[in-house]
């Protein structure tokens, strides 16, 4: 990479263009004994919360919904965003029919119709950081304790 | 994807081809109190254990050395490759100097030069498993309590 540094402006405006755009993710949860799992999901977002669904009874979903903290990736490990968050549990019927819509026609997946009882997860960013390489380290935090920075 | 799902060999042989030639992969971690971790790592290969490197005062140096266990992630959402894995700890002066020049010879960068105090984390792995999508699931487990399968 032999681009300058990004501003805070700029990276705030790719992570919010890969947060519109992208349809999967890493999800990284743990076990309340430290057990670390990783697995990529798709994702909607809506401006202000990520939306998941995974079967409850699938290691990330007792993970998310015992410790009801989350950290994400986004896009290469050449250029991540990376957003901790808040995790709240929604049973299937529970979110309004209108973004279980926009999760599927984003996702082409439909967690409301498997035989697995699937559960939804909202997260709610509390810090975001998005970098490149080693010199985009300085300045990678894009959002603290919910309040976007720039 | 419109490929058929691969054999068990294809999988294992574009993991083997992937531990060989990738730089990066995510590396999840946990605290002892289940707050999951994840950042993009380089790593090196020796077609036995993976050799990851970092601050042994950060987030994942403090996890790793505390839990010895290490979820890990190659590849794209939709071309997965997932190791889990034992993890040991090494000072920076213990590891053969052979293996600590390879590293640097892949990953372009040598930790035993930092003033920031690195650890190398070796570690095992017991489970592999490899999928691009919902059709490859079945038939994704390549190595299971540290044996391969095919």
């Amino acid at each position: 990479m032999n681009t300058p540094p990004r501003s805070p402006a700029e990276r705030r405006r790719d992570t919010e263009h890969r947060l519109a755009h992208d349809i999967d993710l890493w999800v990284a949860s743990a076990s309340a004994d430290g057990v670390p799992h990783l697995v990529p999901l798709s994702f909607e977002w809506d401006g202000e919360t990520l939306l998941l669904a995974t079967p409850a009874a699938s290691p990330t979903g007792r993970n998310l919904a015992a410790g009801r903290t989350v950290r994400l990736s986004l896009g290469a490990t050449r250029d991540v965003t990376v957003i901790e968050g808040d995790v709240e549990v929604l049973e299937r019927d529970a979110l309004p029919g209108e973004r279980g819509d926009r999760f599927c026609a984003r996702t082409g997946f439909d967690p409301r119709e498997p035989t697995t009882p699937y559960h939804w997860f909202r997260v709610t960013p509390r810090l975001v950081q998005a970098w490149r390489e080693a010199d985009e380290l300085p300045g990678r935090t894009l959002m603290r304790e919910g309040t976007w920075l720039a």
